[in-house]
């Protein structure tokens, strides 16, 4: 792909495509990875680009369930570790939690490659100071961000095939999963056995979306971002959360930006 | 990708995915392609994957002005080739007009590539029926079908680089370009130099579709597949033409999905 001018009005959405195109380019992503991005493109596009204010109110969500959690788990795919890799490690750090990279197109090769991947953003991220409002070690807490799932012990009840194996002391065992870009049918097994699902989807309509506990309907590496911030500042637990009223806003927003123009 | 159940409610979807996979493992399509997919999708998914009435319209006028056109020509990228080429050597066969592949990211392999596939897809059609309606000589029409785009002795003029190339015989002289899936610049530029562009593209909010002379808003492979038809029944000269109107009939359809969901 051809350098992309600083002032190209879509930069950083070129830039994001890039980090996809290299990353596969390595085998680190299934092929289905790149019309993933694209669909979301196209949600993100409706959403004009930015974290509206339902999504934040969803992130603030997900960091008092996180907060809250006993056992909690980030799980990761391909698409999620390229792009927002780093700043899942900080909210790791911040709540002190392991990070699984659980696939659905499930290889020891890619799985290995993302471990590799997520080992070299921790190694990078010790040389930065922590993040405004951590109290605490943070050369500490991000280096030992347990990175799991080349394990491989632990099932996910409910799902058949390569698809269902994970991690025991990860996933398998976690009370709360946080994980972005979810297949609906992984969704739906983790709720059924009563887990806390936490996603972020640009898809409003997507089965994850629908099913999960919470949903922040954002761009991952925005909403990651935005996530650390809300995991360190967070002084309250869960409350009653009306998830289907993020959905419901996101619609809007949605129909909305179609509407106007 | 795993087998494709009868069954599975995407499963239209799905095996256009696995096409692009395959062609993409076969280095036809650029790095963008499957992003491109993927965009269109969402927006396919909104339209209720389903030609509509307005888009019928657009269809109906792409064949009257085809008709009417002195040079016509359709040009192709790798997506087009590998989703649509076959209904668009059938509509060149009964305009008796030449296909071009013409690439944003341009490589001789890709071009060769890209018309070895289009020259098996001819000779397959050769061992069909002609489509309902054709009347005349059906295995001469497809045979005499003219595939360019190696020559890259045309310019189009206002591009830079080597998206500016194309042939001198094929989209420098056209007064009318068919052009699915195209890219916003080059639409621009063929528009500028008083081309008659038809286009085929889902996003009705892209420059291309807002820029081109008649936008259908609709797949690629369903597009075109209604558009063989169109073309040979086609009894009319080209309307006055309100594009505006499309693209606002797609938004409003778009819109819609939305809130009814």
């Amino acid at each position: 792909m051809a350098e992309i001018p600083e002032s190209h009005p879509r930069r950083n959405s070129l830039l994001t495509r890039q980090k996809l195109v290299d990353a596969a380019a390595k085998g680190l992503l299934a092929e289905s990875a790149m019309i993933a991005q694209g669909r979301g493109e196209a949600y993100d596009y409706l959403l004009g680009e930015q974290t509206s204010e339902s999504a934040l109110l969803a992130i603030r969500e997900v960091a008092a369930r996180l907060r809250a959690a006993v056992r909690p788990v980030i799980s990761v795919n391909g698409n999620t570790v390229v792009l927002a890799g780093e700043s899942l490690i900080r909210v790791a750090a911040a709540i002190r939690c392991p990070i699984e990279v659980n696939l659905y197109y499930r290889s020891p090769e890619r799985i290995e490659g993302l471990l590799s991947l997520l080992s070299e953003q921790r190694e990078g991220l010790k040389g930065e100071g922590a993040p405004q409002g951590f109290s605490g070690n943070w050369l500490n807490a991000v280096g030992s961000v347990r990175l799991m799932g080349a394990e491989g012990d632990g099932r996910i009840e409910g799902l058949g095939g390569p698809r269902s194996i994970c991690s025991a002391e990860g996933i398998e065992s976690a009370d709360t999963v946080l994980v972005p870009l979810e297949d609906g049918d992984r969704c739906e097994a983790l709720i059924a056995l009563g887990k806390e699902v936490l996603v972020i989807d640009l898809n409003p309509l997507s089965r994850t979306s629908m099913m999960a506990s919470v949903t922040v309907v954002d761009e991952v590496a925005r909403a990651s971002e935005a996530l650390v911030g809300e995991v360190i500042a967070c002084q309250r637990g869960p409350s009653q959360w009306d998830n289907q009223r993020v959905l419901r806003d996101a619609l809007d927003t949605m129909a909305g930006a179609l509407e106007r123009i």
